[in-house]
């Protein structure tokens, strides 16, 4: 590979623990961007291809912890991180955790970490495997624990995705990671309940994309606004559709998914949730009392 | 008003029944486009301030109606027009109906003035009322119905609004409407979950937006490849996250909510869904065939 004409020696050596699809899509990334690279993974087979691009595969965990300074961690669950380091010197180590778990995961995690004389940052990884390493703006990978290991890895860590620092709480990378992950849950089941509205009428789904993205591109602009209503806690200035007129409007959004002989499963725990804070006097307010509504 | 030296000759005439929030910023477009308005509205003391601004307020909507060959209709609901219009001459008028219904409620509305000898347009309104007659792109209009109700008055109708033309069935304006605002809150929905998820954390829900805003942006843009899958069936063709990944990554989302102390009745709803469509062997999928979950 051209690349590789790069000195390795100017590149920060990295440890990867677990090469799953993630794993190995960042193994790739670093190896092509010219860093020695040191993998382990409990089936030793997934290393077969990567050693054939230039890793060095180590037999153990230890092993590959013992041969450098940066490891980063791509296991499955933190159950299995608690198994792979179980016993592994990490004193000097700067560990950081990709594995997806919860904050309280992640902030239990880092205490463990910290107490065996290692830095310790969080990641939440915002891509899928294929993004990995494609050079376009989008992929990223959110930051939180020790700035100190952020300062001096970031470039490192830069090169298969991007990165976004969060903050020193280790649970905040998994936090935000968690909080849009579960928004987009939210968007991708109100455009399932779209198409499915449209499933046996002659409208092609593809003549409805372009309008429905459009929508929801411009309705994602509204996030800023509920941000400063939840931070100021006014709820009703210059509300613009207000909680009373929307919850009018309801029946016939559950009509039309009647009529249509679409399930409205997906749509009514919201509207209960409108009903139920326009009950308790919050008709002149926009939607932002739901949330509260959420954590009761 | 500088605009009223423009003609109003030149301006085809504006019958409007309804004087709500909608109706009254309609008219009020419409006055100061030059258009000649008649308008109508059961309570009259809402026609007054428009009456200052150079409309002619009619004592019924027959008299209303009799006064122009276009009439927009921007009342309450599918009966307040059943009432409006009943016993009411509307041959060779053109009535174009603004008001919310579902699909079938259009269409038969439509079947019964097209009976009645008038042409008939039916419209979705995707706009709040301070959005209407704003020079700025966003606030537009879904049209269905005549085509040649639509293509005679198009530039009127473009005053107060964009015009989106989507076919000649009159219901379909509603169900592009209705498919529009229902994805719209599922969004919303995913949003106030997020938000709600970083309550009682030291993160600002302004920092947290335009993460998420941007989040939610860059996911909107995977509703046309959604809209293909549909289309040519194929769900598993280069799937970059698999259902059945998808499916093992939601204890993470549901673990954090109970951490976090927030209620997840709103992403539950459609991770059920996913784990039926992997219970029933869709895991090599991505999440497209929870559409035809909600069409049984």
């Amino acid at each position: 590979m051209a690349e590789n004409t790069v000195d390795p020696a100017a590149k920060t050596p990295v440890t990867l623990l677990g090469l799953g699809a993630m794993g190995a899509a960042l193994a790739r990334a670093w190896l092509a961007a010219g860093h020695p690279l040191t993998v382990w993974n409990r089936t030793p087979a997934r290393a077969e291809p990567l050693a054939a691009l230039g890793a060095t595969v180590a037999a153990t965990a230890a092993e590959a912890i013992a041969a450098g300074r940066l490891v980063v961690v791509c296991l499955l669950d933190d159950d299995s991180v608690a198994e792979a380091l179980d016993g592994v010197d990490l004193a000097g180590r700067d560990v950081v955790n990709l594995v997806t778990s919860t904050p309280s995961q992640a902030r239990a995690r880092a205490a463990w970490v910290r107490g065996r004389g290692a830095r310790y940052l969080d990641g939440g990884i915002m891509a899928v495997p294929p993004m990995i390493g494609v050079p376009v703006a989008g992929p990223y990978v959110f930051y939180s624990g020790s700035p100190g290991l952020f300062a001096e890895h970031r470039d490192t860590l830069a090169v298969p995705a991007g990165t976004t620092w969060v903050g020193e709480d280790p649970g905040f990378a998994a936090l935000y990671d968690v909080a849009l992950l579960s928004a987009m849950y939210g968007m991708f089941a109100g455009v399932a309940h779209a198409f499915a509205l449209i499933g046996e009428e002659e409208v092609a789904p593809t003549e409805l994309a372009p309008l429905l993205s459009s929508w929801l591109t411009a309705m994602a602009g509204s996030v800023a606004k509920t941000a400063e209503r939840l931070e100021s806690g006014d709820y009703t200035g210059g509300v613009v559709s207000a909680l009373a007129m929307q919850v009018a409007g309801t029946p016939t959004f559950l009509r039309t998914a009647e009529e249509q002989g679409v399930s409205a499963e997906l749509l009514e725990p919201y509207f209960r949730l409108m009903r139920r804070r326009l009950a308790e006097g919050g008709g002149e307010e926009d939607l932002v009392g739901v949330v509260d509504l959420l954590r009761r």
